[in-house]
Parts: structure tokens; C-alpha cells; sequence
């Protein structure tokens, strides 16, 4: 067997593509996100600014989040040392997941290892419980539903993202006897656009359907206590499942699920990636805790991540950059062709010190590659008017089109 | 639909069964392993001494480790804040995976959030990549392994635990021009008995198969620079593909594979768990690097560890308390019952203070239930008589059979 060649082939696949990934090496500087060190490559070592970060809300800097890591560091060590049932489980987790039911209006809630782990453990475990469950998935839905999906073993229905009929539709073709679950997002973080919960839940409601809800673009920005749109739209209690990250806008690692203490209590007992891993590290889970505790009382985060995402909106649309349409704080900026994006971040970064990555397949769909700008709290005007001064220099250099300024 | 009814009555099979879980609530005390404070329950709260961790050498609560998360903690914050190719790259991500990749003595390798993950993606990964691949897994393989050669889709053969004849059996019987998978662990972690690599790497040869060893329970503590079993047999060069952790002998959290260049380059390239995800926090990776840095130039902790190991196996044995066969740093007690073996590390704890987790079904055969103590360097003589002191007077209690001293 030329096992070789085969494994070579499919690395030449993704460079014919123009898709082959190259991770840059970059330190962000905690006290002044979203500035960073790169090392090597891209004219570097040099100062950067990050424009792609998940850490949404700039809480992985947070004083409050650092001091409780370094009390959990020097009071109980590095790791957990075991799974939650041998040796695992500490105090932390257990004040985490309580914090985290709370936020959510949830009975119980769980912790994984990450918001993937969540979703492919939680859904492959309800999939498989629930005996002949018909799984309905919006088609936007994220790696990690698609594959717990699959795992489960259940029958997938897909309907068009977001679209209420189709969805109804095949709801009402399944039979009326069959367990159903409903999986989709609130936020769906390469569009920036947001599901109709309400609407959903109410056709979970007509055809007896449970509803699972992955909100990991959401916690932390959305609803009076960063309970996500479930909470900015309060139909939180209408909603069976909610999955969440501590890795995205609480600035940590990690992800959760929230619901009924029995369906809790099954995910616990039967996912196997639950069951069989080490647990988060009390290091990481006393920093979560603060993050979701403060970010509970305090809405200037959001509030200033609301007001950075539209300002930069505001200056691309005034630029004629083609900006997409969001309604959240996500900005994508649309190129369409995989080269392209990668040469116009290559650009950003070499000659301006300015990090957005370029998004391609299979991330989004190919045809749509786009860069993706994520402003937080902390970019400034001035790095605002600078990253729109460099797009619109690129885009002449490059000779894309402007849009008509409006 | 009752969904309820249905999560209950699951719920109920497992109290049925004696085999529903309930989590300790402690908090390792850093400095003091393996030493810790049990909040709730058990006569608590009170300090306990732990016999259960899988952080085998204390790495957890090492100064070296420890300084190097604080100093990551402060210099560049709690999270990543995105996927390894989306703003999630540190450039200590990039220095462990060298590290790693030089441990095994592999041209490169590639970190995960957890073994679990390292296995579910790396395996299915390459059994997608290679057209109509057989995996031959051992029967005890990992719940992870599983998983991920389930998902795989490839088709899969057992062979029965460590038995070469069986596996060769199958390898012949298998056609010779199609892709093979040889997938197996070095020591498995529930009886502590350990695979003959170099016999299986040679029936690989033969047979023109791949191999994949998961080193989870090795890694860290066998071998001149703790790069396992593979390392003490001098076969690591044999070995396709070596998986790990940074969550046990480590003390840290995490997991990784290492392999050729071309065979990392797929999995990164391919691996939806891998791909998305949120990457290691950098405040992990740099305690990790510190550790395995630490465990590659220091042979000290494994030597107290197995020293610790005999000293524990040779007092059960004398007080003829049912020790298994183990060739490792695991010392596993036979109970063969779920409620007796709840029931002995109950008394233990409550009355004791000694914390050793009951392992039941699905981690180990129904039957075969039992303790599992992982005496480490830092279990002092007077603990080891502890605990086999109160282990002989439960096992009088309970009226269970002791063997005729040796």
C-alpha cells in the first residue's frame, strides 16, 4: 500500500484549492487586546492588531478572570487528574454548572471538555435515547451538531436555514407518534444572522417536538444577563436544550449544556464523551465562573461591543466595502473567491499589522469566502478608521469593486 | 410524546443496576497531593487523602508547571480565543507540538482539546482518508478509539486483548491490496497489563499495515524521557501514529498525536474536531510544555512512582486482598460486584478519609468490577499501611474473602 502518496494526495488537494491552512504564530498581549504579538512570517516579529477573535468581549483580559485562575492555580494545581467520576469532579465544577442553570433558567446544567464535545455528546446521547427520534437540523448548522447528529444514528431532516415553512412542513410529514428534536442556533456566527426561537418553539409546541438550541455565539452578549438570545427574546423557558461555550465571549474554554435535571442527568450517564475524559481543568473553570458572574451584572461589555459592531458596519457600508448583512456584532466583509481572501489577509498583515483571517470551505460554503471582523470592546475609533483605510487601499490595489458609497 | 417518561426511565435502569453515578465534591490541596478537601457528603467536609488520580506524578501541583501557566496567565490572558486557524494559534501551541513531536521521536505533532479527542479525530479522520481501510482493534480499546473508528465509517475487526495469533489470523484474512489499521494502547489503564508493540509493529510489517498506539496511560512515565512504553521498548520508530495526553502523568489537560508530517498535515487539514474548535488554552499549553519539558530531562518521579507501585501491590498481596495482575504503576483490587464496590470506597471515604473511586460497567466488563488505586510519588509508607489497614478491616466487615497471605 502507498499509504504516503495517498496521504500526500490529499494535502495537494487542498493546495490546488487555495484552501490549505497556515496558522499564524501569534501571543496575544493581555492588559491591551486586541493588540498581539506575531512571530515569525508577515514581515515579523512585529505588533499586530486581532480583528478575528472569539474572545468576544475581551473577558480572557478581564482582572476579575485572571485573579480567580491564579487563586484556583496556587490553591488546587494545573489539571483535574481524572474524569468527573474519578477524581475529577471539583467544587469549581460544581458552582460552574449551578451559575451556568441559572443563567439559562435551566434546572441543571453540564460541562464539557468544549462546546464540540457539547454538541456531539448531547445530541448523539438524546439521538440514541429517544427510540426512533426524527432529528430536524437547520442546514447552517455547526461541524459539531452535524457530527453529534450523525453519531446518534437518527434520521435527519434538514430544512433551509431559518426558513419556518419548510421546517413546518417536514414537521408535519413526520408521524405524529415519533420523538422529535428540533437542533439549530441562535446566532449563526458567519452570517451574524439570528434563528426566530420563538417561532420555532411554537412549532415545537404544534407537533410535539423537543427544541435544542446552540447559543455559543450569544452567551455573554445577548439578554440583561448574557443568557443569549434565548434571554433577549425571553422564550429561555420555551426552549428543551440550551448548549453553550465558555471559550467565545466568557474568554476561557469549554462548553455546557442546560436544561430539565433528568435530561441533564442522561447526558450525564450515558455520552461516552462525557463519561471517558479528563475533566476541565479547575483552572480554567474557576475563570469561567467569575466571567459568567460578572458578566451576569455588568452589560458594559456588550453594550460597547454593540456600539463597536455598528460603527465598523457604518465605515464599511460608507467605504463601499461589500459588508453582508448582519444583525449582530459579527462583520462580514464578502470576497467570493478562496485566493483572493487569502491575499487580501495577507496583506492586512504583512503591510498593516492588521490579523483577520480569511474564512473559506468548508467553514462557509465555496463561493461566499469572506473575511470576518468580530469588534469588541476594545477596538478604538482610531483602529476602526485605520483597518477601513486599508481595505479600501487593498481593494483598489487588488482592483475589486467598491459599492456605490451610500 | 412522554419524553419525560423516557429520561426517567433511563434514569432509573442505572439505579436499578447499582451503577448511577454520583460525583465527590473536592478540591485537590496544591502542595499537599495527594492530599485534598472533600466538601459535602461523606462525613465531610473534611480532608481526604486521594488513591484515585490519574495525575500519576503529581505533575499538577509541580513549581515548574505552575509558574509557567501563571506566567502565561498574565502575559497573554485565560482563553484563546478562537480555532487553531482562526486567532487561536499561540506560539506555544506551536512549541509543545514540537516538543511532542521530538518526544516520540515523530517529525511533527498536533494538540487537541482532550485524548478523547485526539482519538475520536485522528482516527476517523484517517479511516476516511484511506479508501476502504480495515481497522483491527484490540477489544479493550478506549470508548475514544471507538468512537472514532466507528466514525470512521471503515470497516472494523476485534481482535481479542493482546492476542497476536488472532490478530494475525484476521490481517491474513484480509485482502492484501487494501488499506489496514492496526489500532491498540500500550497499557491499559483498568488491569495495567501491557501490549507487545514490537510483535504487533512486526505483524504490521508483514502484513503492510498502519499503526496506531494510544499512549495515554504511558506517556510521562515510561521511558528514558517519558515518551511510554514505545520509548522503553526502543519501537517508537515502528509506530505510525503515537497518541497521547496532557491531562495525566502530564497534569495539565489535553491531548495530541504525533506521526510523519504528511499524516499530522491530513489530520489538521481534515479533522472537523480538530478543525472546529476552540484550541487549547495558552495558559495549558505553556503548563503542559513546562511538564513535559520537566519529565524528559527528570527520571525521578517515575522512579518514586513505580517504587510506590510495587511497595502498594506487595502489601495488598500480604494481607491477601484480591490485587489483579499488573505489570504497571495501576493497582486494581477485584470486587466483582457494582453495590460491593460502591458500598467498600463509601466506608472508605466516610469513615476513612480514603478516596479510591468504585469503577463499574461501561468502563469495565459487568463482573469485573473493582478499585482502582494509582499510588504516586508522593504516597507516603504510612498512607500505604492506611489504606491497606482499613481495607482489611472492611473486607472483614463486609465478609468478603481474603486470600491465604503469600
Amino acid at each position: 500500500m502507498d499509504y504516503e502518496g495517498i496521504f500526500k494526495a490529499a494535502i495537494d488537494r487542498l493546495h490546488d484549492e487555495g484552501r490549505y491552512r497556515v496558522f499564524i504564530d501569534i501571543l496575544r498581549t493581555k492588559g491591551s487586546f486586541p493588540n498581539a504579538h506575531c512571530f515569525h512570517g508577515h514581515n515579523g516579529p512585529k505588533p499586530i492588531t486581532v480583528w478575528c477573535s472569539n474572545d468576544y468581549l475581551g473577558m480572557g483580559q478581564h482582572p476579575a478572570v485572571v485573579a480567580a485562575m491564579e487563586e484556583a492555580l496556587h490553591s488546587v494545581g494545573a489539571g483535574s487528574g481524572g474524569t468527573r467520576n474519578i477524581g475529577g469532579n471539583t467544587h469549581y465544577h460544581i458552582q460552574l454548572e449551578a451559575e451556568l442553570a441559572d443563567l439559562h433558567a435551566k434546572q441543571a446544567a453540564l460541562l464539557f471538555t468544549s462546546g464540540y464535545v457539547s454538541n456531539e455528546a448531547a445530541l448523539s446521547t438524546l439521538g440514541k435515547l429517544l427510540p426512533g427520534c426524527i432529528i430536524f437540523s437547520d442546514e447552517l448548522n455547526h461541524a459539531s451538531m452535524i457530527a453529534g447528529i450523525r453519531s446518534s444514528g437518527c434520521e435527519k431532516r434538514v430544512f433551509r436555514h431559518n426558513d419556518l415553512e419548510h421546517l413546518e412542513q417536514m414537521l408535519m410529514e413526520a408521524p405524529l407518534e415519533t420523538p422529535k428534536l428540533i437542533a439549530f442556533e441562535s446566532v449563526y456566527s458567519m452570517d451574524g444572522d439570528i434563528a426566530p426561537i420563538g417561532a420555532i418553539c411554537d412549532l415545537a409546541d404544534k407537533y410535539g417536538a423537543l427544541t435544542y438550541l446552540d447559543e455559543v455565539h450569544a452567551v455573554g452578549m445577548y439578554g440583561e444577563h448574557g443568557g443569549g438570545i434565548s434571554e433577549r427574546d425571553a422564550v429561555a423557558d420555551r426552549v428543551t436544550i440550551i448548549e453553550g461555550t465558555l471559550g467565545k465571549a466568557f474568554g476561557v474554554m469549554g462548553g455546557y449544556v442546560a436544561a430539565d435535571k433528568n435530561i441533564i442527568d442522561c447526558i450525564r450517564s450515558y455520552a461516552p464523551g462525557f463519561i471517558f475524559t479528563t475533566s476541565l481543568s479547575p483552572v480554567l473553570v474557576a475563570g469561567a465562573l467569575a466571567s459568567v458572574r460578572h458578566l451576569k451584572q455588568s452589560s458594559d461589555e456588550r453594550l460597547a461591543q454593540q456600539a463597536g459592531a455598528a460603527a465598523l458596519k457604518a465605515r464599511f457600508a460608507e467605504a463601499g466595502l461589500p459588508v453582508m448583512e448582519s444583525v449582530t456584532h459579527i462583520v462580514p466583509l464578502l470576497v467570493g473567491c478562496p485566493v483572493k481572501a487569502k491575499r487580501i489577509s495577507d496583506i492586512l498583515l504583512a503591510e498593516y499589522g492588521l490579523y483577520v483571517q480569511p474564512i473559506n470551505f468548508p467553514t462557509v460554503p465555496r463561493g461566499t469566502e469572506r473575511l470576518r471582523f468580530t469588534p469588541g470592546p476594545n477596538h478604538s475609533d482610531a483602529m476602526m478608521d485605520e483597518v477601513t483605510a486599508a481595505l479600501v487601499e487593498i481593494w483598489g490595489r487588488l482592483e475589486l469593486e467598491l459599492r456605490r458609497a451610500a
